[in-house]
């Protein structure tokens, strides 16, 4: 049967040239990087070159690259790493956090817990499109504010935030407050699609990981800016600097690297020609299918996303139909998918629990092809006629 | 020129059967285990398996094994994410953990991080064979004590801890007791020799990683009895039942699985030749070498551990020599290879600072074979002999 995976945002197969390059690191170059002897000195140069490719995709020295077990840890040692500095310090004043309401909850839960801890968090809306406001965020800044994660593209509906803008914000609030605000993104979805130049956007601390991006699971990264006051959230044998303890993932973080900088070559033809069939599947299915809406700004998003809300049926049920048909994809973000609450991002855009319920998002990759789309637009409108006469509800719009 | 190996615990190559075992997770079975569609569920029972077969060695429930980054990760888990139940309880004692002096410095820096924060921390010694007692740490033992944490052999010397006795006192003790005392076992270095049954252990938390057996680096896993007050130290999409999150590193947890399973089969008939090597090893360099002290008890060590003081010389002079020659060995634990400090658990034997100096480990592996030992002992003395002719250092014993 015909198999079409639309789900590159939960996560990616590995491509032959990351495995490739992979496969001397786990019985020819296999030494602890910490020790002394040929092995692990043959191991820490490696470490060394992939640090130095990714700062140069990143536009940062060697030094400000830390390597993780994933995006989600990468996430927290930002956000709970700087958060546990100014634990330390006694202050004051209480802390405050700024973030968005559609925010993955590698950052959303972490900020919920300092809520708890005493910290306070805005937690900004985003408009109709899926999109943080600029001037809503500058309100939301006060003395007491110590840091800002804002993701660089939303993983459910795709939608591209103005890091640069707000990056550039900060920059000039910095200038006249005592307390310097420390700016955090959420690169994961961005990679592979929208430039990653730490410079240009303004971040003082910037998660990627491997496992979107063609690379292996369990590898992850976060820019560190130098000067950026952070304490580790893993302790140990003082690794990364001191940031995160533990034998360095050498093949994982290989894989990465070459992930990154074959993202990073690809991303400008890749990007055009997954727009274009992006598009082809939005318009296809606004044509063969009555009472559907896309989620998430239709420009400002991530050339590879489709989210559409389809009324009247339930988006799981969708899911379970396509996936007989050999179609992979999602209703969400795969790691919230064990919840049966709605998505707190399409709630996020101020539709109500209907729109969230027949919620669908098609995730576009390296090896999609116009076919795949064509047979997603054959099966689909089946599958929703289908459901819509079984379905008790009917929206009104 | 020939390479001989002597630097297993501080990593081992991934030998042929794992790199197999793993192969299919990079572009077969890729999809996020949490994605509904078949790519997610077949990912999701592969992940099942994999924990199934690690239960079955581990004796416990596969509900009761949590995947992490890693061995240092998962130490801290148990350390942190325990203590951090009783931080919420704001309780009106001051909770007390019991530890040793020799530890790796994954459970060593959170005890440290906890003892700032107003936990009370005993570190217990080691006799001059570097075991703890059972009597001291009885004795130790308070009604405000809520974690004990042990390793089960330890990575420098290869000292085996009574951790069976250990566990079976801490039963007695709990059940006389209103805040039972829960007990972990960094086991890091015990899995392919002893024996990992967490019943017979009475742990409530135990710490494995695969890159000391032969498996992938970046992936460990930490045991959790059922029952155990337990917090997650990295918080998000809320896998591994809420206490780890982020994407699981499916190939990496294959790999693990594979490595254990493998490490399990030839404990008995691997040790018994490693034992007859590594006595060879070691009455060999007590014959050719004067003054030389075997650090740690001689029969209760691991089966491939051999750390020998040599007096008079500089153990990194001896590292650097040994390399010119293809030996690989280490000083002591290559986590802490980069401070200058003698080793803390040379010390903790209540040796002089001279010993500690003069200190060299060699581990042996599934690749050691006699006449690597003979190379060696054919090329220590020679060593020995050099840097002793130069040394200022004339230690009296």
């Amino acid at each position: 049967m015909k198999k079409v995976y639309l789900d590159h945002a939960s996560t990616t197969y590995l491509i032959p040239e990351v495995i490739e390059a992979m496969k001397p690191y786990y019985d020819n170059v296999y030494g602890n990087p910490s020790s002394i002897h040929q092995e692990g000195r043959k191991a820490k140069y490696a470490l060394y070159e992939a640090r130095k490719k990714i700062a140069d995709i990143l536009n940062c020295q060697p030094t400000e690259i830390f390597f993780t077990g994933g995006g989600t840890e990468s996430c927290n040692l930002a956000i709970l790493g700087v958060a546990s500095v100014f634990n330390d310090k006694k202050l004051k004043f209480k802390p405050h956090i700024i973030t968005s309401r559609i925010e993955h909850s590698a950052v959303l839960k972490p900020c919920q817990k300092l809520e708890k801890e005493g910290f306070e968090i805005t937690y900004l809306p985003v408009n109709r499109d899926g999109i943080v406001s600029v001037p809503d965020l500058e309100k939301a800044i006060k003395p007491e504010t110590i840091l800002i994660s804002i993701m660089y593209a939303n993983n459910e509906i795709g939608t591209i935030q103005p890091i640069q803008e707000i990056g550039g914000l900060i920059k000039t609030k910095n200038q006249k407050l005592k307390n310097k605000i420390i700016f955090h993104t959420d690169a994961c979805q961005a990679a592979g699609f929208l430039d990653l130049d730490a410079q240009k956007l303004g971040v003082n601390l910037l998660t990627l990981n491997a496992s979107k991006i063609y690379g292996p699971k369990g590898v992850g990264l976060l820019f560190i800016r130098e000067g950026t006051p952070i304490s580790p959230i893993i302790l140990g044998g003082g690794q990364e600097n001191g940031l995160r303890s533990g034998t360095e993932n050498l093949a994982g973080i290989i894989g990465l690297a070459k992930a990154l900088e074959l993202a990073q070559k690809s991303r400008i033809k890749e990007s055009q020609r997954l727009k274009k069939l992006r598009d082809y599947l939005i318009i296809g299915i606004e044509k063969r299918i009555p009472k559907v809406i896309l989620n998430g700004d239709a420009k400002e998003r991530l050339p590879n996303n489709a989210n559409i809300s389809i009324l009247d049926i339930e988006g799981e049920a969708a899911l379970l139909w396509l996936d007989k048909y050999g179609i992979f994809a999602s209703t969400g973000s795969a790691c919230d998918s064990k919840s049966l609450e709605p998505s707190h991002v399409i709630l996020a855009l101020g539709r109500p629990y209907e729109y969230a319920h027949g919620s669908l998002r098609f995730t576009l990759g390296k090896r999609t092809k116009k076919e795949d789309i064509d047979y997603l637009l054959k099966v689909l409108p089946v599958i929703v006629k289908k459901l819509r006469t079984i379905s008790p509800i009917k929206v009104k719009i």
